[in-house]
């Protein structure tokens, strides 16, 4: 089939799965983790497959590591659909009520979005994530995985699609793309598909958005800043500037820029480049650290620079208004954390540094779909429309308009024999 | 200025502008209002040469009456803008609170998007009330209306932008385009523009959705049904009927196409027909239509045409399972009824039916900002993100996360040494 024909298909099995109940939702989450049980010595011995031909292709120990799907990977997705059937039903949710007249009843109710297209990366564990997270959303997916993965991929979706289509979820609603082609032909499918979430590098992040007229969710960048304020406590600071920069540096939470008030500097930067150095972390200072300690020189091109690595670089600034320029000049309107003891500095800092998350005295490294208690999550999305920051299943709904009436028609209200009342009103819609 | 420059400034114009407070922005509004009154004879003079020029261009009548701007409307629009004063802040309200652990608390914040671009028809009201929406949302505006209206826009944007900057308002928030080419430019400043809100017509709103990366809102096509079920009252069902045709064609949510189920037609098109020829309004029907009653033959495009006027494609379907793929093939999205007494029918076709808004046993033109009691109208998106339907202030709104803390970091909590609560929390964020 191509992918149009998928994509087709799948908008045609969203219609279906949009009506399907929280019940039959949920057994169907329950068949898919029974099934990836039942089937473990088949989808070990897959992907068995593709570890051996990343081993004769050279891939790197780290991806080697991620791409592995033994019974203990299993395991951890089997228990994250056990959790996911747990979650409150998000589709159906009456969202807002008004009675616009007697008799006539307007609601917002909450609704799956149709078709959601995900490009992940090469660990199989995301496959099933993602499908049962649209799944319980009630969306049709279309999934391109890492090509390392491909055995893996294969066997992991014909089992979610056979064990859910077996207990009632329209067939055509999981759909596994193989290629860069196909990833290609799924950018033009705007007539089909309703929104693009790709994970994976800033290029390729970039590339997708650059080259669809659907909408994309996610994030390209994450640079990352903590200011430290001249009115912090420095133990504090540097305590959440090690954590932000250090606890994980490969992600994008972690902290790529410190920016310094240069009334703490002399205090702060022995202390800073001290703790930095039991982490091994390379600093980059612009010329005022460096007047202060010894470091590498930091060029303009740091500012902009995602390391993902143990190497931060450091600025010093006049003053706060000076730190919230550079963020919102240099930043990516990801995260971004003021360390102060000052509330109005604290609160003017979070409403002007333009940025999804902004944090107050915490490391950015909180700036996560699991630690903010969203039960799930999507990815983290720099975007200004739809969904900001770490976004769960909120992100893959939106909602519909539902009018109740008995025969009322407009022209009763332009000719003046009635009026809107447009009253809230507090109940959930019924049908 | 080149339109990037007006782009950057407006940028840097919205981080000030998310900053200001309910009061000032409400002040700024209120001299707007005054602004309009006193220049009320500069304002008609300068609409009197845009409709010099629009008659010796043999513009045609309801193009000429849309581009009137005299003291009636300035009065309009000023009542427009005391309404919107008195509309609830959207900006800074608690979406939703959460306690991660003792002491961090994490709240999500509603905010504006930053810089919204819209292009809208000739009418001179409209850039009064687009750019007010955007004010009192706190976002940038840029904006393009019809070239017939230069004069007339011109001054409205100076004494808009003089009477807002002097109460306090960054300059630079509010800034009028004049050619095509300013549009094309503006297309590609997805480095600055957030949102891109089209109004106009159908192939106009396609070329811009196409032509940017930017997220556009808004409606192409308003191809809207209605089905009328063997259930349906038949007196009621040529009420909404007919009210959703003629009440006022010119508009998106008139309903363009009839579907009725074939065991009542005999009954119900000899009235349809009727009624339809009071209003003269043109009936087109399918071959089953033509056996009942003598009318043109609608052809296949006839379902897919927004007609805009006094014609009304009707079509005969055996069930409502035929009349919900219909819709979901011709439609648009927009709005799209069922007249029936059965609750259970209504229930399936309002889920089933992939529209915006879905109503049931009502006129299609309720589908609109106002009769919904969003108190004003940003534009109907027929999108399946951010915003559907009718779309108030919220549609220029996002939110952002804001996390508070007291010196918490991550390595607490992947230690084990600390865990999340992930309590909700009943208040709202004080900073």
């Amino acid at each position: 089939m191509t992918v149009k024909q998928l994509a087709a298909n799948a908008k045609a099995a969203a219609i279906k799965l949009a009506a399907k109940k929280e019940a039959d939702k949920n057994k169907a989450l329950a068949a898919i983790a029974k099934t990836l049980q039942e089937n473990s010595d088949a989808i070990i011995s897959a992907n068995q497959k593709d570890l051996e031909k990343a081993e004769l292709d050279n891939l790197d120990k780290p991806l080697l590591k991620r791409l592995k799907f033994d019974q203990s990977k299993i395991d951890t997705v089997c228990s994250g659909i056990e959790s996911l059937i747990k979650l409150e039903e998000p589709v159906g949710k009456t969202l807002c009520a008004t009675e616009l007249d007697n008799g006539l009843e307007l609601y917002k109710v909450s609704c799956p979005l149709g078709v959601v297209g995900v490009i992940f990366e090469s660990r199989p564990d995301a496959l099933v994530q993602i499908s049962t997270l649209c799944l319980k959303s009630g969306n049709s997916a279309l999934l391109k995985g890492g090509s390392e993965a491909m055995n893996t991929n294969r066997i992991l979706a014909k089992l979610i699609s056979e064990a859910s289509i077996e207990v009632g979820i329209p067939d055509g609603w999981i759909n596994l793309l193989e290629t860069r082609d196909d990833v290609s032909a799924m950018l033009d499918l705007d007539e089909y598909i309703d929104l693009i979430v790709p994970r994976g590098s800033n290029e390729f992040v970039q590339y997708i958005m650059k080259n669809t007229n659907i909408a994309v969710m996610g994030h390209a960048d994450g640079i990352c800043h903590v200011y430290i304020d001249d009115q912090a406590d420095l133990g504090m600071a540097l305590d959440i500037a090690v954590d932000s920069k250090c606890q994980y540096p490969a992600v994008c939470n972690a902290a790529e820029t410190l920016l310094i008030n240069r009334a703490i500097a002399p205090d702060f930067l022995p202390a800073l480049k001290a703790a930095l150095e039991t982490q091994n972390c390379e600093l980059r200072g612009d010329s005022g650290v460096l007047e202060i300690i010894n470091a590498k020189a930091a060029s303009e091109k740091d500012w902009a620079t995602e390391y993902l690595d143990y190497i931060v670089s450091v600025k010093l600034v006049d003053s706060m208004q000076e730190a919230i320029d550079h963020i919102n000049k240099y930043g990516s309107g990801h995260t971004d954390a003021i360390v102060t003891a000052n509330k109005d500095r604290a609160r003017d800092f979070m409403t002007l540094v333009d940025s999804g998350d902004v944090f107050w005295n915490a490391s950015t490294r909180f700036s996560d779909g699991f630690r903010y208690g969203l039960g799930a999550e999507v990815g983290i999305s720099t975007n200004k429309i739809h969904a900001r920051g770490p976004v769960g299943l909120e992100g893959l709904l939106i909602y519909k308009w539902k009018l109740i009436g008995n025969g009322h028609i407009v022209s009763d209200y332009s000719s003046g024999k009635k009026a809107f009342t447009h009253e809230k009103l507090k109940k959930d819609c019924t049908i």
